[in-house]
Order: structure tokens, then sequence, then C-alpha cells
């Protein structure tokens, strides 16, 4: 076997410990709570079906790729709630880290390729990273809203909270955003959310 | 909200349930058994990582959206073991009613789309299609033989039953069928395949 092939193979069962790493978001029907792995195929599949949304023109392959991998590094760094604010505090640092690592065990040109669209993710600029933002942001919500918001209640999540993190998804769609909106503006009646 | 992407979110809600339907292999360091949400990430990842290896010009998005699709209809259908004779004699048929009710919630030409794209994977024609199955051979291969070939012994699979099924990864990639072949070898010579 070339030694190319096998640093593929290498990374490729490297990754499967991303389906080990839970996130606070439960599954619909109050199941148990999502993993990484599964997040991302649900992010992918939600981002090509709603990929008319985009504000602005996307390359909607690269924004599939974004999402597929944008949570890879949580293998070693770890899963951080969107508001934990302690855990946000060091979350770059555990994740550039855990980038590093992951990645270099990929052949030269595609570990800089992942690295790429990762920061690319990360960064929050671009059209694409702005969508797949979006659809980062829509889906643990409509999971959760499935569920009567039962992560926010369990987390006491404020409004201002939801909006400071949610507000963002009209970068990458305001269509998208206009659904966030009455999702939470409905969560808000039940009480599900804390003023 | 538009009766459309009511449609759009309602399936996207739908799929989430294909996390819930778990496959006879189990994730590497003889972890659990591996659901088809999971499955399919890993698959599109692998795909993406691989593609330089298909026999044939492929259109990698196509396979990717493929990768990630090919097992929705199991909500319905539930998984059929790749060496289950009996459950395959059924399988066309609950798929093809699976793939009716869960692609219909759908806007008509999604649902076309998703429909074309999964019966071409099926068909295992077109180059796209068959380096798809080369990778959704390969994943489960992979993780079992990092545990020690524990899915065959377990369902005391023969030799003849690898290469039926795991041959046809030469139709898709003459390079990965070779990696497949060194590790069929390997698992026989322990002993974890009935010959």
């Amino acid at each position: 076997m070339s030694e190319r092939i096998e640093k593929q193979m290498a990374f490729a069962l490297e990754i499967d410990k991303a389906k080990n790493i839970f996130r606070q978001t439960h599954l619909s029907s109050n199941g148990r709570n999502e993993n990484d792995a599964e997040h991302s195929w649900h992010m992918a599949i939600m981002a090509y079906l709603l990929k008319e949304y985009a504000n602005e023109e996307i390359d909607i392959a690269r924004v599939i790729l974004m999402c597929l991998i944008h949570d890879i590094v949580e293998i070693d760094a770890g899963d951080t709630y969107a508001y934990d604010a302690e855990g946000l505090q060091t979350q770059k640092v555990r994740e550039d880290a855990a980038k590093e690592r992951i990645f270099s065990i990929l052949p030269e040109e595609q570990k800089a390729e992942f690295i790429e669209l990762f920061d690319e993710f990360e960064a929050y600029e671009t059209a694409d990273a702005k969508f797949a933002h979006a659809i980062d942001n829509l889906q643990p919500l409509m999971l959760n809203h499935s569920n009567n918001g039962g992560d926010w209640r369990e987390h006491q999540v404020t409004v201002e909270q939801v909006y400071r993190r949610q507000g963002k998804t009209k970068l990458g769609s305001d269509k998208l955003f206009e659904i966030t909106d009455r999702i939470i503006r409905d969560n808000i009646r039940k009480g599900n959310l804390i003023e």
C-alpha cells in the first residue's frame, strides 16, 4: 500500500471517533443526545435542500464539504455548547491544536485543503461560510423546537443569548432567519426561553 | 411560511429518524453499532478523500449526495444486512414503498431529483454509482477490520459471501479493491471468515 493511501485510510479511520462526540442537542421525539457525525450529515443534506435561500451565490459542493468536516476538531477539543461562556473562551486554542493533529494525518495537500475549508468556515466571512453557519444554527434549532425547546429549558438559555447566536443566520440567509425568528418567538410565548 | 419551505423543513425533520436506524457494523475500538446517518457522513468524506482512485471520471458532488441520501429509505424499510439472504429478497419492495413515502414529503422537483439519485445508486451502472458503492463497501470493511473482523465472526460470514459483495468494488475502483483484497486475505489468515 502506498504511503499516500495509507495516510488517507488512517485519517478515514480516525474520524470515526466523531461518532462518540455528543452535543447538547437532542434528537427529535425527545431522543438521545446527537453526535457530531450525525449532526454534520444532517447539515449537509439541509444545506443542499435549502440552497435556494442563500443570500449570495454559493458553491454548494464547498458548503457541503464545510458542513461535513466542521466538527472533526471536536474529536480532541470536545463539543462546546453554544451557550457555554466559559468553554467558548478556550474553544479556539483547543480547536487549533486539534486541527493540527488530526488533519496532519492526511497527505500534505489534502491537509492544506481541509484546514483551509475549516478556517474559512470559522472565519464566518465568505458567502459559503455564512450559509454553512446558517445551517449549523438552523439544524439544532429545528430539533430543539420539535422537542418543545427542551434543550433551552435544560440550560436556562435567555432570549438574548439565542438572538446573539441565531441572529447571525441573517448573514447567510434572510429567508432562513425568518423561519428562525418565528420559531424563537413561538418558544418565548411558550416560556421556553428566559426573557 | 410558504408551502414550499414548509415541505422542505418537514423533510429535514423526517430524516432525523435515520439516526435511529442501526446497522450490523460496529464503530472502531469495538464500539456500539453504527447508525445510518453516521455511516452516510463517513462515506461522504471518504468518497471525497479517495476520489482520485475512481476508475472512471466521476462528478464528486453527485457521488457525495448519493452517499448522503442512499440509506434514507431505511427509516421505513430498516437496515438489511449485506449477508442476510432472506432480508435481501424483500429489500427492494420494502425500499420502494419507503422511497415513495419519504421523498414525497419534498416539493415535486426535489422529490424527483432525490429519487433519481437514489435509483441511480441502486442501479449500480454509472461511474458515480459504482464509485459510491465502492465506498459503501469499503467503509464498513475498514471498521470491521479495525475490530479484528468481529462483525464477520458474529454472523459467521464466508469468504465467498464477502467476495461476492466486496468484489464489486472493482467496478468503481481497482485501487480500492486492492486494499479490500488485502484486508480480506488478512482476515482469512486470522480465521475471521469461514472458508
